[in-house]
């Protein structure tokens, strides 16, 4: 009999807070439970002792947290070193905390894995298990990532209606979607296609880098084929120095606890990148909207398997937790396709922890500028039901 | 017995398919009309005779099509002048149209009325009506624009999201909505509001100048108040010159035909704002967004009065020009709340015809940062339901 503590991590998601709910109803059910505290904003939160009493949360109000976007707890963006990581476990003593469920990215794996081993080595039982997330879908191990198939949603509901209002309105229109490393998220831009024209045209991924002669000659010999021309790139894309070209525009950019570069929250990008193919190909009509965080944080849209599988993800923790020592939460698919489906299992918090994933290769077509069937095999699923649409300018004239 | 020809105009929306629709429905009930010729990107298809059977199109394709955003027909931002409208009137004449329903906005419904005027004065039969579209909700005489809803619907969940993010990761956020002259839909942002503390905190319309001044202080106020501010901006705001924001910014700015500095797709306001609160109040975590094409143009998000009311508007305009030479559909409004209802009407091509609708002063607040409960209660219905959402982190700490 102890206390558990579960928190929220990173950037957040439009089912994050499934997760949490995951965990809340889960630990409800086991007695070696006593006390669920909610760790507001992360480990910011918990070494202030900034907790709340779960269970005095009502069902109702835990199946608005669950439909809820953001972090419901609150989040940080701290990165917690030794010291740090020592306090979280001064904290954890002190209120007799022996679970620990944290909801989030690699790092947030990687603050389960340092406070797991510090109470290791002090002698003090543990239970420290990590519950993946993030819209970047880019943690090792697992099939995929909740968060991903709903954020994945946004972006191919966005791209097929801004494909629909290119048709009407043709010109180049550039679409910046998040994901600094791992382009799976630019990629789920193209599930929404119905027909051989839509869009987006052209698919930029941080995974491959162009240079701006090679882009630009993209955009051309799309426009010239179909007068209008649609583009999807990742905030993250680089050219072939590495150097991404949000980074080349940022001289003065603002960097966060990570020493990563802001990407997102400016539309500094696009509006470079609708500059160029205005100056450089003569293009009058060029648009460029950055998706920003409407992608992570949309009320009242989520992908239903993504829902559902971030709130068992939560669940599992707390059943891994009642027989092992810690690790983290992955899954596994079983099938594809109208078979879809996914096995629960744990892995190690060490296999997980600061480790990224890319985009395969086989994902990626051999132009480096859009994406193969063998993605849309992959994230379809994930991303779950998408509108049909119809245009009719398609149709033969009288 | 004749022909009759249905165009969208202008800037898509999530509904203006949904008119279209209407007007197809409606129009095979009437044996006065021989052929439905869909015209294709305005009055410029129009003039090139580029038009498509719209009786071979399948009920199956046409709700499709209603539920689909932006413009299925294509659209243009051509505005014709005299010698074009004679154009027009030629190819009228050459098909033996008698019948012309033109979706569109205030200038839309100025193109009808001087298509009609020429009709008349060259003894030409023809009966031209328009039916209102517009996400900025500015034109006369109507209660309300279908398009307004569906647009408001988006920019509510967004500002909804975007809150619990903010309340997540606290900072100050920016979102620059659409709206050049009229801040309906920047008024929209703040119908998802649930609890006190819910953003956006402040508001700023076109109708209302601003100085920089003014701006910082506000945000400062609800930054040390909060620890957190959210900001709905218009893409329109302007300072007491009356000269916006955004054109004081953009130099050497792309124009329309119609003398309009480009204010869309691009995110350069909204990252001149974010800099003055960085640079100027020193706060370091600073976001802004601009929300670009996905307001007017997102697949699979549709308000359900306002997808009812447009299919219902392009029907009146239908059933109107069986009795009436020509005129605009408009709305009135029969009852709010939970008895909100409509009722169509006709009204003068002239009322409507490139005039332009504010915000009434009634719907902003007396510091002119934010709206009235009058402003919710009239925009709700429109809008429609918005999902329930929480943050726990407003409950007790233990």
């Amino acid at each position: 009999m102890a206390n558990a503590v579960v928190s929220q991590s990173g950037g957040p998601t439009g089912v994050i807070n499934a997760s949490l709910v995951g965990v809340i109803q889960e630990a409800a059910k086991h007695k070696e439970i006593t006390n669920l505290y909610g760790g507001l904003h992360a480990v910011a939160g918990i070494v202030k002792e900034q907790f709340i009493d779960l269970k005095k949360i009502s069902t109702e109000v835990l199946e608005r947290v669950a439909g809820s976007p953001s972090s419901a707890l609150g989040s940080s963006r701290d990165k917690p070193n030794d010291e740090y990581c020592q306090r979280i476990l001064k904290v954890f003593e002190k209120h007799d905390i022996r679970y620990f469920f944290y909801i989030g990215g690699n790092d947030s794996a990687n603050t389960c894995y340092i406070v797991n081993n510090m109470a290791e080595k002090a002698g003090y039982q543990l239970r420290a298990f990590h519950v993946p997330k993030t819209v970047d879908n880019d943690l090792l191990v697992t099939d995929h990532c909740p968060g991903f198939g709903t954020a994945g949603k946004f972006v191919a509901c966005a791209l097929m209606g801004d494909d629909l209002d290119n048709h009407a309105l043709p010109g180049v229109k550039i679409d910046v979607i998040m994901g600094r490393h791992a382009g799976f998220l630019t990629g789920a831009s193209m599930l929404g296609q119905q027909r051989d024209d839509d869009g987006p045209h052209l698919v930029y991924l941080p995974e491959r880098p162009i240079s701006m002669d090679k882009f630009l000659a993209d955009v051309e010999k799309v426009y010239k084929k179909l007068g209008r021309c649609v583009i999807a790139a990742s905030e993250g894309i680089c050219d072939h120095d590495h150097v991404t070209w949000a980074e080349k525009l940022a001289e003065h950019a603002e960097r966060d606890s990570h020493g990563n570069v802001q990407l997102s929250g400016t539309g500094a990008l696009a509006d470079f990148l609708a500059g160029q193919i205005r100056g450089k190909l003569k293009i009058k009509r060029v648009r460029a909207d950055t998706f920003g965080y409407l992608q992570r944080s949309f009320a009242g849209l989520q992908s239903e398997t993504d829902v559902k599988e971030a709130r068992e993800c939560g669940r599992k923790a707390v059943e891994f937790a009642m027989k092992e020592d810690n690790g983290s939460v992955a899954m596994k698919r079983t099938g594809n396709g109208a078979k879809y489906g996914v096995e629960y299992f744990r892995t190690d918090l060490g296999s997980v922890a600061e480790k990224t994933k890319s985009v395969p290769d086989a994902y990626i077509n051999s132009e480096a500028n859009g994406m193969t069937p063998a993605f849309a095999e992959y994230a379809k699923p994930l991303v779950g039901n998408l509108p049909q649409t119809e245009f009719l300018g398609r149709y033969p004239t009288i």
